[in-house]
């Protein structure tokens, strides 16, 4: 390809102020283009970079027996309806009518799909298991859409469904894929990612895990074990909450006047004590039906709504003004609470001795507050946010670091919810009817395109990957107005495209903006034809990333190019 | 691929009453699932065909300078807006609103979409010409889907846009892609094809063509002169209906008494003329506002909606019932009718002498209808059907034959009927502001696959072509349960899927079986191993189209079956 007839342009800057790196030099590069909210066009090079990704995944899919099949983008909300989803996931999921007014939904996951695919054809247990996989497009209506191809609402991924006779078949087909995960975010070029214990949310099922890219940009929290032995990994939105509260000397229990102080830090000021012996109140509301939920937490912590939501199996939202006279604001405690809220302790009250809490009286708080011995009997849940720095609950040392991630895929098993509520069964050895039990694992190729640049540019563009570079080699020619340049060049390009994806750089341009536009194309190999190096029959061989700068003679330039090019492939090879 | 672990079944029948072979075949050997009313999943064997299909494709479409890209399935409303055709476009586009009240389409061609991307980018002459084409999903909500992948309403579709400064120079490229389109019809094994005139239809422009494959099932009629030197071909849609009338006697004008009789058939039979010496009148109603349209036209030809529809800009529709007074339903003719209705003279009446006509008077026709005398000047358009064994439009004879074809590709030029909608410019070596004139080139994918199956089968099931196939070889281990057949099959496939795609049935199941799956896989090279040949240290191999079945000595099977793969490939390799 040559970049004179290369569709696109590269820009010095874009107008809209723009945080996320990968997404300003996918703009500047003239990989994407916006054409609505969340809704890119994928100009050549990302489409490059997309096929290359595809095929890695493709390639690691079929290695564990995975049977490429394409689902329709579009459905009949029937078998959306069986599986109870049509009504349970929100305005994400786009619905509309069809020219005959049956009501149809975009796919944004392809679970009922797959079952519908397999009800009627794996009908014993001799044909299990198995594994479909699709590369398809899907439109999920994301409210926030932001930071380019990181979270979008049409997107092209990968999903794949499993089937199986048994648990256990299940757990050794997830650490496959697992496995496969790892390999495809390395061959892809991935360096810095972990796979974290996952909310399973819409999905269903119970054990679930994100791959996660760690970069300051994700949106995701995750919590991580700093001591290599143990290797705890967890998203936030499900890691176990562990404090301790020594059972310390129980005092009398005192009202005490704490004039319109409403928050933890003026009443831990007012009356001298530490957040961490506050019982704290904070409320929510069912989003169905507005009604309360109280929970009661340490003073230093926070409530990790994911846990919440689980817990009450509902979605929730922060109470906002709260009407309820059984409830006052700012003054909630547990002693003489009467009120028709649901009523929740976080696990960090365990052992609470000597606390301040609310009085549920206007301007009173009670110090000496015993839960044991002024409650009794309490059922404690953990529904609190993990802390920085906060013990690890697997190792039990105080050794929990907070990073941002990116989640690039995820694997979920998902049990038989789909197989029961859509009636997909099989005969097993005695001819009794059995539900397969499934598992579902996804990556967003965007996404991860994306990621990958957020964790490999420079300040000047991004350092493609060779594995999935738009193309592996770039040929500069410094001056395609001289006659010798050219046809030096031009030699190269017409060799080295025979055995590898080159771009050739032919514009009369000065050298300035032709290692701009190099840098924002992120190529991993670049080959200058300069008079100056010729002059002397050399030719100049560099990497992106820098690393490597070499000038060779005209005559070993090929095969040096050749070379380097499979050396830096290395890495990225399957194993 | 192991046939024992391959999702889908072969069936021997299928419920539902099927009259097209190639939707037969697509169910009954495990190739597609219906989802909805002409929404489907692909099994691993269609989804294998296509993707070797889209090779093709991109293969040749990169060869004329083709840049990959990919444009959203969902785009907002407003760059249909801008095009015009957000209304235009009847309800086969569906439109929703996604969760913040915005007007949202799917992509039924992306026209708009190609614009939208180009607009910013492609601004000086010196960037011209160029195509850019994706692989992507479609859905148009059809009113009638039908024969199983041959009328859907989501399809994979390869669609290309290219951008000119010249009309001389978008005919170069026009020129250049239907060769390309030869070219990916003629790999992929199509065998009898042609492209044709075509209507431009909802894409605007003025010159298209459409790729047809003919065969008994196709829903297009195609006009096609049988003389080989002329080469005339066209869609019946667009074919230019070319009949003569000889300038006879004039005489005299007599209205005749026709008691009851609206049909030509029983008017011809009442006078004794023929349907030739005929003015039949026809009557059509605007759709936007029911005004009525009156067509004169020889008693013997049809009306062609296509080219009635051009003629009066409009959509159109048959009239039912006439209720408009002027007008005398079953004694219409073009003597001292007095309508406020469009009045039409197709060409077919051109020198008519003493033919009958309606009086416009309730059971009376005139005889001795002379349109030179008669009328005086009148204004002739051709908006007839080309009639089986009419006259060539291009050469003259009476060498019309018309046949029925399924339409696998179309090609348009569009001029600049999206450039100027939607403000699309480039400026000029004089630097004004120039529209690009654009062509659009489309291949729905399934399609092309089940066309290829239609013209390429036997009573067994679909006979692949090699370059297409979803697998090249298939290998049937008669017993499997024995050893020594096991071990030669299993070695072969070991061996084989090095270098080949192979498919190998290892079920302990009667031979008849097997080979009647191995039919509906439709795989070109089959090699049986079977204990009776083993006996005499034979193999056999034979093609799926019976042409070739042979014995070899196991030694040589290996490489017999590789050479045999690599003739069977030839007819379709690049040139």
């Amino acid at each position: 390809m040559k970049v004179s007839s290369l569709l696109g342009e590269r820009l010095k800057a874009v107008s809209e102020d723009i945080a996320i790196e990968s997404q300003l030099f996918m703009l500047k590069g003239g990989y994407i283009k916006s054409v609505g909210n969340g809704i890119f066009t994928l100009l050549p090079p990302a489409q490059r970079i997309s096929k290359k990704i595809q095929n890695i995944i493709r390639e690691e899919m079929d290695a564990i027996d995975g049977q490429e099949v394409l689902f329709p983008v579009v459905m009949p909300a029937s078998i959306w309806q069986e599986s109870g989803r049509y009504t349970s996931i929100g305005s994400e999921m786009v619905r509309f009518k069809d020219r005959s007014n049956s009501d149809m939904v975009l796919g944004m996951t392809h679970e009922e799909a797959s079952v519908h695919l397999v009800r009627n054809i794996a009908k014993s247990y001799t044909q299990y298991p198995f594994m479909i996989y699709q590369i398809q497009t899907k439109f999920r209506d994301e409210a926030r859409p932001r930071g380019g191809l990181i979270r979008v609402r049409e997107f092209t991924m990968k999903d794949a469904y499993s089937f199986h006779t048994s648990n256990d078949d299940l757990i050794l087909y997830y650490n496959r894929c697992h496995k496969a995960y790892e390999n495809i975010f390395r061959r892809a070029g991935a360096k810095n990612f972990i796979s974290v214990k996952s909310d399973s949310g819409m999905m269903g099922g119970n054990i679930s895990h994100e791959f996660m890219l760690l970069t300051p940009v994700g949106e995701d929290t995750l919590a991580i074990c700093s001591n290599e032995e143990c290797g705890y990994t967890a998203n936030m939105e499900c890691a176990e909450s562990v404090v301790y509260n020594e059972k310390g000397e129980s005092k009398e229990l005192v009202k005490v006047n704490t004039p319109n102080m409403k928050t933890i830090d003026e009443v831990c000021h007012f009356l001298k004590v530490d957040a961490k012996s506050m019982c704290k109140a904070v409320v929510y509301q069912r989003n169905s039906d507005d009604s309360l939920i109280v929970i009661f937490i340490r003073g230093d912590l926070e409530v990790n709504e994911t846990k919440l939501r689980n817990t009450v199996k509902s979605e929730i939202h922060k109470a906002q003004e709260i009407t309820d006279a059984s409830i006052c604001a700012g003054f909630i405690g547990p002693i003489g609470l009467k009120t028709t809220a649901t009523v929740i302790y976080d696990s960090s009250l365990k052992n609470a001795t000597n606390f301040v809490c609310g009085a549920n009286e206007k301007d009173y708080h009670y110090m000496g507050f015993d839960i044991d011995r002024d409650l009794g009997n309490v059922e404690y849940v953990d529904v609190a946010k993990i802390l920085d720095g906060g013990i690890c609950p697997k190792c039990g040392r105080h050794t929990i670091k907070l990073s941002n991630g990116i989640e690039i895929g995820n694997i979920f098993q998902l049990g038989t919810k789909y197989s029961k509520s859509m009636g997909l069964t099989y005969v097993d050895e005695n001819n009794t009817p059995q539900y397969p039990i499934m598992g579902c694992y996804g990556i967003g190729i965007g996404r991860l395109m994306a990621s990958i640049c957020e964790e490999s540019h420079d300040n000047y563009g991004p350092i493609w990957p060779i594995s999935i570079a738009p193309w592996e080699i770039e040929i500069c020619n410094l001056r395609s107005d001289d006659e010798q340049v050219s046809s030096v060049a031009n030699k190269l390009y017409e060799d080295l495209s025979k055995v590898a994806d080159v771009l050739y750089d032919d514009r009369n341009i000065r050298p300035g903006s032709m290692f701009a536009d190099a840098d924002l194309f992120g190529i991993p190999v670049r080959v200058v034809v300069s008079p100056k190096n010729l002059a002397q029959n050399l030719i100049e061989i560099s990497t992106r990333d820098k690393s490597i700068k070499t000038t060779v003679s005209v005559e070993n330039a090929y095969q040096a190019i050749i070379d380097l090019v499979e050396e830096l492939k290395k890495p990225y090879k399957r194993v």
